[in-house]
């Protein structure tokens, strides 16, 4: 890769303090599957976020698996998932959620959001029992697949018309880090942790190599579940791994401040590219940012950058899309404001 | 854990090569999901034990995420897998292949290994056609769960009868380090590629931290495996994680040499026990040793040492079990032969 | 059920002609699963349809079974199906599909049918491999589930973009006997052999008690298909039950003739209807009718007849479905005629 | 076939009474789905047996069906089944409840029946948690594959040992008809309803055409039955099919009077085989007779007669399979035995 990428923020490898961490601690002898010390320390870190000193938390290596073991844990082979038609299980997971036997109802959504109203009508197009899967999780993400972040209002809402109709709330947080540290969030961990029934904290975009921290707020939920991260292919013998990495994430606000900084350069971004006149495709309230720019200046950039293009807008312009990450270059971010200006 | 452990081979984290490689590389961008240059290089490697330039190689995280991978992805609905009825799939990992819609036709083994005439008896006895599910694949591990090794003439019988019956043939690897490295072994990555049909080589016990790599010696069978790499949630956003462990490994010989050292520290313990006087349960084929010793024996070494009793023999004797691994200190070995003698 | 019904077409038992051969053939002893000579016989009239004599054709007891059983034993785990928003396997089978583990592309579409615009679409939004399922068979139904039905030329073009993107192409024919049946129909049994590389031919709706004929011109696909039937509970021991019927349906032209005076009740009933001057929602293709009647005229309808409310038009008025079937009584058709004209 | 059989229970068709009250009942109109009247009558039938008026039951086609339905209803993902080594489920059944994602612990079993310390060392050998699949459900069939069956005082303690360790108890009733029917049986319909969670009645082998009765006493276990039947095809739109057939054997004793004959040939068989000097390899329970004759009667008899070679026994001699039924010719048992007799 010759030119700087904004493709992603998987681009790089992890911080430097979690390397650190892994060679501190390398050579001493741990208990196996996520009894080491380190996963039981980051575990209670976590758990002074979400106000509660029980909720059972596991570690394991990625979203997808979270998806597959967090919705089959707590599904009967009979009950269906209701999710936003652009939901990462929905696009991008290869049938993952449907290999283990759900069907998944989608609802239309513009912005990547799940709304009360969205939920409603899956329920009523859903009814005629025992001709249709039953519905009884709600799966959301946040940050959604399109960079939107939920309110605590919304949250909320959500919640509740979750438990007047017996759904559990399930809450994809493979960029929860970047929804949380947005500069128009008002959601903390522990709202998360009061309006779902299960969630999980997205170690990989945060600044980790691999992880996701499972969070089971709704601790029936938890009873079994060692035994579906082991049969899904998820129980790392040396544990420590994941452990450790999210020990550094919550140990000196790593994750929060990791995130904001890739929030900051997606607004650097972002701004810059406002001021020289250029709209947006979407907001940016977190690490995505959606230009819409003249061909010729696309161009001009794809000689020094990588990114996406993402949609054809008329016969001048396009969508991009530009990600950042906790480990952007902002030297890379200022050249390419540099290429906008200039032209 | 205050007492030094012969519990497991992967209490500890990783060769600091390893940890090393990945400081090193760590801001470097690369492209994710494997299509990093690490991996790439990685297989590059492996692929010269291989002798074949184009067999296909994919790294995962772990060993029963292979198992479910590279059974799942090769078998139709109908089709059953023939296993020892001690192997890990079959005993350890809850229930994973069945999860995936597949029956595992079990055949009495006292060693762990599988032979051409259980084969046979397990195509005789599931002959019922269409009552009985089809076999199809024939699972083994090099080395066994109870830590013996296939020589090359009962691999290449093996092999003959699966194709005989148009059988696949896979073997588990996630020991295949020591079994390779093992003093009476004559087999070779080669021929393990000649002799099957898919196989994998564990990096865990390797002195990896996480990370097997899936070899695909029947081309066939790789035509699609990625979409089920990334079905079954073992798709690393990452996955320079895994190929930078495998570079490591098979530059300089390191995952031969990690594995001779594990055997030696195990014969180490294992001569040291038979020659005072002690008999084995087992041969010690590689880095597993069950001594029978007694039970006031035991008592005096479980002060200092975590390791695993076994079975009862007698009123006053019992088999225990000692694991080695790359990351043994040898100074602890002496400390524990020197109990056995001192008694 | 005091009131006469028009709520569907399986309300009444069988067909005389079948009870009688049932009662007939009761007391001989014939082989089990399949292998009577009613099956075998029954096999041999309907390949005289199919214009090949070596096609494969099982029988099932039913169709959600026959989908089951169909879709599952052609595809590998990672494979999806495209099919209709509005398909049967979408919409009325509590995730059958989905239980045997695979996803399903929905495609939106006003009439029940699909096109091959419509697979194309589907086709390019679910490109980004190995991201997403990969797209390896069509299903559509006919007659549809909104009663409409496909011309030899429609299903000749979705046949041509099958095979140019290699997909396979399943036709549901749960209906298919008041499709070939119907004034407008130009398909024929032969055709539908032609174009497909399974089908089925449904039993329940076309006089039988149950039963649907698996036949499968593609006979790649059919190599360990009986596998298949047993593993998901289809496989009858009496399956002479299932044989039994379709030597009825098919001697003597049965299928045909009862599908045809099913559609003859419709028409009579949607003639009439738009006689009196009241307009349908959609056309009468097969036995499904909906007329748009004053809500006056339908409670007036409701204290002698059951059929369904399909759907609010406006303050006034509302869409009605009523079905016929073989076993329509046409006096209570014309007394359900009488009450139209009178009011 | 010229040749009588005595090869299975199911080689003719159904008892005359239900020809006779399908053909009476034929063009009622009728709720589908098993809402008609001839199901709800057949129910109410049944519950008289059961002792209690609630009990939740429902009818489906057939038994592999059954127990596809019966067992994937009531498991979560990572629920394991104990059952015999001899059990349908395990030997012909194709695999379908590993296709339904479950793994079956197998118990050794001589003779065709599951003991408490079966079940209790299948559950010290499967306690190995989270790396194995957790025990949750026991399956049983009466009469067993081996014709044998379970005494009141046998059911009972099976019942206890499964409450005692949270595992639900299912019987697979297939012959239960025979079983409840033999000379030597002390257990009533109400027993089998207090002892298990969950069983079926066969109708097949009971003289209808198809059909089981699943009965769920454990009613926290039917609250969403419905889904299940039809999420793995079996709900029959002409559900009246199967309640009529009920109907007609739990009227008038019919079940039990069906199975006492078939039982009554068996012994005449059994009993003249054995006057005649020769010994049985299992004592003659139910319908299944097991005699060991020498080669030379096998090959007269097998000039007028089908049925199983079941064994080798030595060069002179095998064990063959006779099963009578319902509809057993007395003419040609008694022919069979003039066979015996003469040689």
């Amino acid at each position: 890769m010759n030119k700087y990428s904004f493709l992603d923020d998987y681009s790089e490898g992890c911080h430097p303090d979690i390397l650190k961490t892994l060679a501190d601690t390398n050579m001493t002898q741990q208990t196996a599957y996520g009894g080491d010390e380190y996963s039981e320390r980051a575990r209670g870190l976590i758990r002074q976020h979400l106000g509660n000193d029980t909720t059972p938390i596991y570690f394991v290596s990625g979203g997808t698996l979270s998806n597959i073991i967090g919705i089959s844990s707590v599904l009967k082979s009979h009950e269906a998932i209701i999710s936003a038609n652009s939901g990462h299980i929905v696009l991008h997971e290869t049938g993952a959620i449907e290999a283990t036997g759900h069907k998944i109802i989608q609802v239309p959504s513009a912005d990547g959001k799940l709304t009360p109203d969205g939920v409603q009508s899956a329920l009523d197009s859903n009814a005629h029992f025992p001709h249709m899967a039953k519905p009884r999780l709600v799966y959301i993400s946040n940050a959604t697949e399109a960079g939107t972040i939920y309110s605590k209002e919304e949250l909320s809402s959500l919640s509740k018309i979750c438990k007047k109709n017996n759904l559990l709330l399930l809450l994809d947080g493979a960029r929860l880090c970047t929804a949380l540290a947005a500069d128009n969030n008002d959601l903390t961990l522990k709202d998360v942790c009061e309006f779902t029934d299960i969630f999980w904290i997205g170690g990989t975009k945060a600044g980790a190599l691999i992880g996701e921290a499972i969070v089971i707020p709704n601790q029936d939920l938890a009873e079994d579940f060692a035994f579906h991260i082991k049969q899904r292919g998820g129980l790392l013998a040396k544990g420590r791994l994941l452990g450790i990495q999210f020990l550094c994430l919550f140990e000196n606000k790593l994750f929060m401040e990791l995130a904001k900084y890739s929030n900051a350069m997606a607004n650097k971004l972002s701004s810059a590219i406002v001021d020289c006149g250029y709209s947006l495709a979407a907001k940016t309230d977190s690490n995505q940012v959606f230009p819409i720019l003249p061909n010729t200046l696309i161009e001009k950039l794809q000689q020094s950058f990588d990114f996406y293009l993402w949609e054809k807008v008329d016969n001048q312009h396009s969508t991009i899309r530009l990600v950042t990450s906790w480990a952007t270059d902002e030297v890379q971010v200022d050249s390419f404001i540099g290429i906008v200006k200039e032209i």
